[in-house]
């Protein structure tokens, strides 16, 4: 399965499992993700869903041989389908979401901590938002989200640099709570998703509706803004020199190996 | 007095001062302190406004007795009337309001917090946002102020487990601007507010008010989200099993006792 | 040269150079930022900019002198008329910014710090926002992007109390990235910058778009509120007060002497 799926103590935990390809996001794993997701909102028995991913990976983000053939080849299939379809299931997903950065988050690997509720990650984890570097432009609601998350600053050196963020600089900026041991951090992870999960459903649902609703038109607004940009970068020439560089094996570190 | 009154250096301090019950806020002490705070704003002898608790309680909150009855007896009489008239005193008041937190603050004894302009906080007082736990909504505009305040990782985690915090915790987040030894706050919390009161009144009310106008939308948004939630939780079967579990002693967590 | 210019590495230093005013912006100064932020943002060969200050200080903010003539002499001419064209220029400058806080920041030279996407900061340098200490209001949108970089009670505390803000409290508050021994400031601020800079142009420009669009309404809602109650209290008792204090030598704080 390339989404495990294991109920306990009311929380779902979802792990992405494509190791092989440190946890990319082809066009399956996106449907996979937004339809579990769509499931545990709606499943009486979930109170809260953990995600987080198998092997050394979180996830390395959208797979990048995909976005090579979509930037150069007009005629491929619309294998970015499920990238919409995912953030559209995070936006709407009504419950707590906890999410267990147990390796590198790269690209949405990264920025899909913007629509956590709460985020523990590995002390040897590490996150990178590589759009500027990629060529393109900030997505996921990211230019929005993460500034009143982490302030203009933090986010503007992660966004701008495309620079390796370590454990201890995410845990600093604020944008994880709380950093763990490789070792302990799943069970930390589902010890703090029981806590919550312990509450009823119908608050749970309730605390989260009202702390997302002011955040809906904005990010609305920046996935849009996002998006405009994304399509006049996408294919440009500095797009396209880092997807050869990637393709090439010159530049390995978009995969952070 | 079931609130305390004095004047220094041009600092009203506020003192809740019903200590028998934790200074739990009942109609009086909701109607008192309102009343305080449109006194204090218009008193032009007062710069700042210092509020704190007398006892080892900052405030346990809404009485619970109170909202009990009001759950369950349809006919009970509106003895929350003093909770919105609270918030729009705090909402509309001009100058700057210092927060003391001397002992455990609970419900509106911690959500009073988002309106604070600066907070002191005991290094033994705590702090709980038991909304979830109480099967019912957040309240006070809380679910806007503290995720602009502390993010919303932090946010979340207070307002979804409902666990205590602690002033190391607040302070870390964000939530309080420092932490002193007990028998330190109220000195501490005096210097601040002494402090500001020597600048003039007309630039400090400026201030505020450029300050705050940004939030006054989104803080009338984010009450008629919450009433209505609130609403339709309150009473239900969630909420009745928690207020039994206060009122039979099982829970007695919700006074921090 | 009044502002001094140089470029390396597709990163324009911009150095403010009147040290013997401790950089006070007069209205040559005024202009001359404005205009050279203008230049550097459609300049194709310059990817960052980064402002810092000659001598012992960033910049002292607004010359006293000059608000005095304009407090005091309604004939005087118009010399404050360069300030809102830097913020102008400050709110449509499209490429990272980057501050390097070599001295004491005043007035003006604290607030460009909200529109700074990374600031570093010497570990001797300090900060302050007189606003209140002056009798007037908060300005350049300081009471809009100053809470939301730092939170509300650090935003509020700095803008009340008028007190010195030290490079290990702006740390903390998260009004700077971050705080270098001095000599190794430039250098530091400067490594920061090229790493922005070797990303391709149009990524950064996108990064940048994105993040402050968000913030452009409410920028522009903050400098009306603050010019209304800055008009309405410059000139006022405490104002003049304020600024015959300074005149006379009694109060040197605000230049940081």
């Amino acid at each position: 399965m390339i989404l495990e799926v294991a109920d306990s103590a009311r929380v779902r935990t979802l792990t992405l499992n494509r190791p092989e390809a440190l946890n990319a996001f082809n066009a399956e794993l996106y449907d996979a993700t937004a339809t579990a997701l769509a499931d545990a909102a709606t499943d009486p028995e979930v109170a809260v869903v953990l995600l987080t991913g198998s092997g050394r990976a979180f996830s390395a983000g959208t797979d990048l041989r995909e976005m090579r053939r979509l930037a150069t080849d007009a005629a491929a299939p619309g294998g970015g389908h499920g990238f919409p379809g995912l953030l559209d299931a995070l936006v709407d997903f009504p419950k707590p979401l906890v999410c267990a950065v147990n390796g590198i988050g790269l690209g949405i690997g990264a920025t899909v901590l913007g629509f956590a509720d709460l985020v523990l990650m590995s002390s040897t984890a590490r996150l990178r938002f590589p759009f500027a570097s990629l060529g393109v432009a900030p997505e996921a609601a990211s230019s929005y989200l993460l500034p009143r998350l982490i302030g203009r600053q933090n986010a503007a050196w992660m966004l701008l640099s495309g620079e390796w963020v370590s454990a201890e600089e995410a845990l600093a900026a604020g944008l994880v709570f709380k950093v763990c041991p490789p070792d302990e951090l799943l069970s930390t992870a589902r010890r703090h998703a029981e806590v919550i999960a312990r509450q009823p459903v119908a608050s749970l649902v309730a605390v989260k509706h009202t702390m997302t609703e002011p955040l809906r038109a904005g990010i609305v607004d920046a996935r849009e803004r996002e998006n405009t940009a994304f399509a006049t970068l996408m294919g440009g020439p500095a797009n396209l020199e880092a997807l050869s560089a990637f393709a090439e094996g010159r530049e390995p570190d978009f995969t952070g190996l």
